[in-house]
């Protein structure tokens, strides 16, 4: 089979486990095709937790038998008895000759562990097809099973000379209804948006799920100060109780909160900062395991100073503003080599906008 | 023909007119396909000022009667007799069929009376085929027929959050080898490189065309105050003698410049500042057409708050920097509204970088 066939069949892998966005986890977003004497004989993917794996659900929707055929799939297979059987086992009974796996699992359970297995038993297996889309399409699973904290999305609406607002804080909208859309459906992708006290203060947003379908995510205002009015619209529309305030001990009690449904947070200070570590420990014992992060400049800098955002992504609208609110007022590069750069990153037009993603990788300094 | 069909045919037209790149001024880049029963029988271009205009050649060119084709061409054909006859003439006399074009030629001399002189001819002519592409191939020509002033393109480096240096100014090389490629080609396109005083200081650079196959533009320092030191690489190396020295009569007078070669304009200034409508008259009867500024964000701004900038080329780089040197200090945008838009803007990839290509539309202010 040549690359570019390999593509095409792990590009649709990649296409069936986008299916089960929003309802996978903890799980991974995971597609399967299995590929016969040229044709597609079977397909599947991971509809939600507890449910059949892809492969699993692949191998039992082929018609005909799939002993010889080839298996794509987006993620390497499971080798452990989950909720489901571990899926190697099964592919090994079911005789396909050959596993083409878009990345490796990260996930201690697997990681490598399912492609030995594999070729012990005499499969032969090629992993990297289509690596950079098997990496985007579950990042926050991949990241997690790397680092024990919260997935971190950072998004800022800027214009094209990085700022966010004018002078006197107008921003409001800067970006398309096409991106608008995306940002909710980013919101509806995650277990929690964050947002600092000026940029709540200032837009009074609801930071929910209206663009699109989807579930609201929790919404954290994060404020050492909690210099916010009672009537703020994340305080006042709390019907779903998912409105967090986090802030100190002392500012918490000197905070006369009116709506009882909201829950607060207590978190440590540091440098007369609210310490974004335990901030995020407060969180993934909360099970939120992943957090957007919606500005402003202020909390999306110290963030990025942290070192404790693992995605960014800059939605960048075609203006010039000149004199405004820098993206990230509070981080400073003194060097060109102390600059965040990123591993990866890609970027997609949105109506006139253009969505900047990357994974960052920390400056020298 | 479809509509595909016709903008295949238009595309290439448009590859055989970016041959004639660095070569046609004062004339536009314009090429031209003959088409009939769905086989190209002929092309032509333009190859350079004096030589046979784009449709003249493919007709020429052509081995089979050209009579019941379809001419393809980017910009209208023109109708006055310059140092080569008409167009329209010729095309009229070779009873070519349908005339395709990309888009109308603004020059007073033409300026739809070539469309017109075709359709009284008898001959079907269809406008606005690719006419963006049409439109962009042809940016500065089409600028200078509407407006009396050089074409001004701005461009600058800068990270994704609108820094093109560290607070202590450093900046070299902040984007990648393929960006630099593509701004020694933008040089060798222009007329004319100008320079801010400040940036000319810190980063000492030849504004040559090394990278790439080209002419060397003339290079303008524009600076009030004349603080730089003869020392100063586009001083020193000044070879070609296209160095020039833009100033007020004041600073002029008392900077002793040591080499003769380089070339001084005296300006007029207000408010404080070089008048800028001054420096672009003094260019054109230098007869430079089109000027690429280069920075720094000071000069950027002072074109971009007198409205004289035609065409922004930012290369944004994958890196964020925080705090550092804005990309327009000194340009503001009071309300939203006011912010600098776009009519026409695409964004292309270069190695790691971006490319935005606007041209702007000013704000309400």
């Amino acid at each position: 089979m040549t690359a570019k066939a390999e593509a095409i069949y792990m590009a649709r892998a990649l296409e069936l486990a986008e299916k089960g966005r929003g309802k996978t986890s903890p799980n991974p977003l995971v597609g399967a095709v299995i590929v016969k004497n040229n044709n597609v004989i079977a397909e599947g993917y991971h509809k939600a937790a507890g449910k059949d794996h892809a492969e699993i659900m692949a191998i039992k929707n082929a018609q005909l038998s799939v002993a010889g055929a080839t298996l794509f799939v987006n993620l390497e297979p499971c080798c452990h008895t989950g909720r489901t059987g571990p899926c190697t086992e099964a592919i090994i009974k079911s005789k396909i000759k050959k596993v083409v796996i878009g990345i490796k699992d990260p996930n201690k359970l697997v990681s490598g562990k399912g492609v030995r297995q594999l070729r012990k038993a005499g499969i032969e297996v090629k992993v990297n097809v289509l690596s950079n889309e098997s990496f985007y399409i579950n990042d926050a699973y991949l990241f997690a099973h790397q680092n024990k904290k919260p997935f971190v999305i950072l998004k800022l609406a800027q214009t094209l000379d990085g700022k966010i607002a004018t002078t006197s804080f107008e921003s409001k909208y800067l970006s398309s209804e096409q991106s608008l859309k995306y940002v909710h459906k980013l919101r509806s992708e995650v277990d929690a948006v964050v947002i600092g006290s000026q940029t709540v203060k200032y837009d009074n947003p609801n930071l929910t799920v209206r663009l699109v379908k989807g579930e609201n995510p929790y919404r954290i205002i994060l404020s050492r100060s909690l210099d916010i009015p009672n009537s703020l619209n994340l305080i006042k529309n709390n019907k779903d109780y998912k409105t967090i305030i986090a802030s100190t001990e002392k500012s918490l009690k000197a905070f006369s909160l009116k709506n009882r449904k909201v829950i607060t947070w207590s978190l440590k200070s540091r440098k007369n900062k609210i310490d974004l570590h335990d901030f995020l420990e407060k969180a993934e014992q909360f099970n939120i395991r992943s957090i957007l992060c919606e500005g402003g400049s202020k909390l999306a800098s110290a963030f990025l100073a942290e070192q404790l955002v693992d995605k960014i992504i800059l939605v960048t609208v075609p203006k010039i503003m000149g004199k405004g609110i820098d993206s990230f007022t509070s981080f400073r590069s003194e060097k060109l080599a102390d600059m965040v750069s990123f591993y990866k990153h890609y970027t997609v037009a949105s109506g006139t906008d253009n969505i900047f993603v990357g994974y960052p990788k920390w400056g020298v300094a």
